[in-house]
């Protein structure tokens, strides 16, 4: 029998694995023993069984449902997380291409990305924002495609630095691909606009260990059959991603999540008004701060799932950090790389947990 | 809260993901919202926390403690099943070695593994038992090892033929690379006799999304630096199984079940003891049905963990698969591409599972 700890449960800011919807969390609960009408735990049944074919068939029909995604476009749920799509994106759609494709990099899982690319074919920097500490996004004038461009690549939200596109960069026609781990469900999004689209679940959409990979169906078709079987996007997709034993949890969980926007918060567009708001009352405190806190993306290219800022010193910081630890708010430290403070917020965090974080800052500056 | 939904839970014979230890489901139950100390769900909290790091932790050391893993081996948890290292074993140890791979095919995971070996390098088919419809093992002096061989892969047990080695085929001194998917942990191990050990979870180790690799740690050397990152052993080893987001809930129960292992069974001497005498529960029924029930495998070569038989008409078997089902046993059809009758009795089917399912086998006999 699961005991009652809800009360033991604090406000979590980690940037991922991160909080996940109460009654989501609840329900797998309740049901962790015995998925109803199934006789074993979702843990327990064959992938092939009645019970986890509508759960996968439900999973994917929610997705689309909420994103409307166009019938062109395959959804396939995969392993591996964005490190392993930092290479299949290349291995699928670069190799063998005769092209170059185009890298438009916003910070650190983008230059990650770059590195594994690299490794498979003609890769263009099509802009770089190190230079400016990756504070900002590019302009379209800003970015330098490539003539015959086997791809745009750009990663809608990093997490490292709080820079998020809202948009979608112009590629001359070139197919868009999209790292959205981190904001993938935070808004509607013009599928239509994208060639493939892929989010590790950990933040928006589900826990650690699977992946959702939304792509063109022409697509498919630049897949080489000697790649390696489990790195073939026309593989997964001929096999309804069951090409292997898939991540049956984590696809119970994304269902479930996709149907906690849908039917709690009521789809996409309040998900998208909840996340301005939310962040919102954070840069507000940061932007009335007079110079104690500094946020480190430009304003206008602010990211709604994670907020970065420094404070005068790194004594404060320290400071911030273990008060804020001290009084049931946590994973507020910035990320090893570059230091500060980030809170994470993505879809699933609470109103509750903001007011929280918002009253504790006005008050650290007042106290210090 | 949780709902008490024992009462519902049959005896699911799948073949994987399948049963898991119901002490070890409670507590994952009972933890679910928070856990103990964590203020957060092992769903929510980042991998880089301390909790985390103690799971983590504890996984890797109670798998050495159980399986006496020596100290010059690593413990790797990695995501993508057997079909993703079906690929990485040939591309870490075969690609540019100059030598050859010897792949000993008992069944059908070995030879889907051989499919993707080809793509990276030279292989030899040391054995196929294909001829022989999979139903035995070869002797040492049946397999043809190459002379300069990069290693010897073999897979410990067939779970679609039900076929298992409970010894370790001769190399000739190359490294000797276990597929134990499906009977990893059945059994104490001679860790020193192998280069590597590889297990996808699901069938005795945990649910579906996390595969445990062992592997000596000059093996590691052979890893390419133009490898993809995530699949590249020297990568995830040189960043402690971090190099990406971890699987965190499915090694959290890794973790549960290995303790399980030791704390409530007594260690792998006595899971063998009891995985023997489950078996041979069945495998008696067999034997003392005067040709009624036809075992695939022969008595030698027989699983601990899948036990595969027909009966002597489709009609029957149709007919035993639809009655097992009616009295609360499930599960039991063969696979699509062999048929018959598969009971897949991983380390936590319980005793009342396969003594219900004896007494079932029995009365069916008796009755038709």
């Amino acid at each position: 029998m699961a005991t009652n700890t809800l009360s033991e449960r604090i406000y979590n800011f980690s940037a991922g694995p991160a909080v996940l919807p109460l009654s989501v969390l609840q329900q797998a609960q309740a049901e962790l023993l015995c998925l109803p009408g199934a006789g074993a735990s979702i843990l327990e049944i064959s992938h092939r069984s009645p019970a986890f074919g509508e759960i996968l068939a439900s999973a994917e029909s929610t997705l689309r449902e909420i994103l409307q995604i166009p019938a062109n476009y395959r959804v396939l749920f995969l392993q591996g997380g964005s490190r392993l799509q930092f290479s299949m994106v290349p291995m699928n759609l670069l190799r063998d291409s005769g092209k170059t494709a185009d890298y438009i990099v916003t910070g650190s899982w983008g230059s990650k990305a770059v590195d594994e690319a690299v490794k498979e074919g003609d890769v263009n920097l099509a802009w770089n924002g190190k230079s400016d500490n990756f504070n900002r996004l590019p302009t379209d004038d800003e970015v330098n495609l490539s003539d015959d461009s086997a791809y745009v690549y750009f990663t809608s939200n990093e997490t490292i630095q709080g820079v998020q596109y809202r948009h979608e960069p112009a590629t001359g026609g070139a197919p868009l691909i999209c790292d959205a781990s981190s904001d993938f469900l935070c808004r509607p999004l013009p599928v239509d606009q994208y060639g493939l689209i892929y989010a590790c679940a950990q933040k928006n959409a589900g826990p650690a260990g699977v992946t959702v990979v939304i792509v063109r169906e022409d697509l498919l078709e630049h897949s080489g059959d000697q790649l390696p079987g489990y790195l073939s996007y026309k593989e997964h997709d001929a096999n309804g991603s069951m090409y292997n034993t898939p991540p049956t949890f984590g696809i119970y969980l994304v269902d479930l999540i996709a149907k906690w926007i849908r039917d709690e918060i009521g789809g996409l567009d309040k998900m998208a008004e909840r996340n301005a708001t939310k962040s919102g009352l954070l840069y507000d405190v940061i932007d009335q701060s007079e110079g104690f806190f500094t946020g480190h993306a430009e304003t206008a290219n602010r990211s709604w799932m994670n907020v970065t800022f420094t404070l005068p010193t790194p004594e404060l910081e320290k400071k911030f950090v273990a008060q804020t630890k001290a009084n049931g708010l946590d994973g507020l430290k910035g990320h090893r790389s570059v230091g500060g403070i980030r809170a994470s917020i993505y879809n699933a965090q609470t109103p509750d947990a903001i007011h929280a974080l918002r009253d504790f800052m006005v008050d650290f500056q007042k106290n210090n």
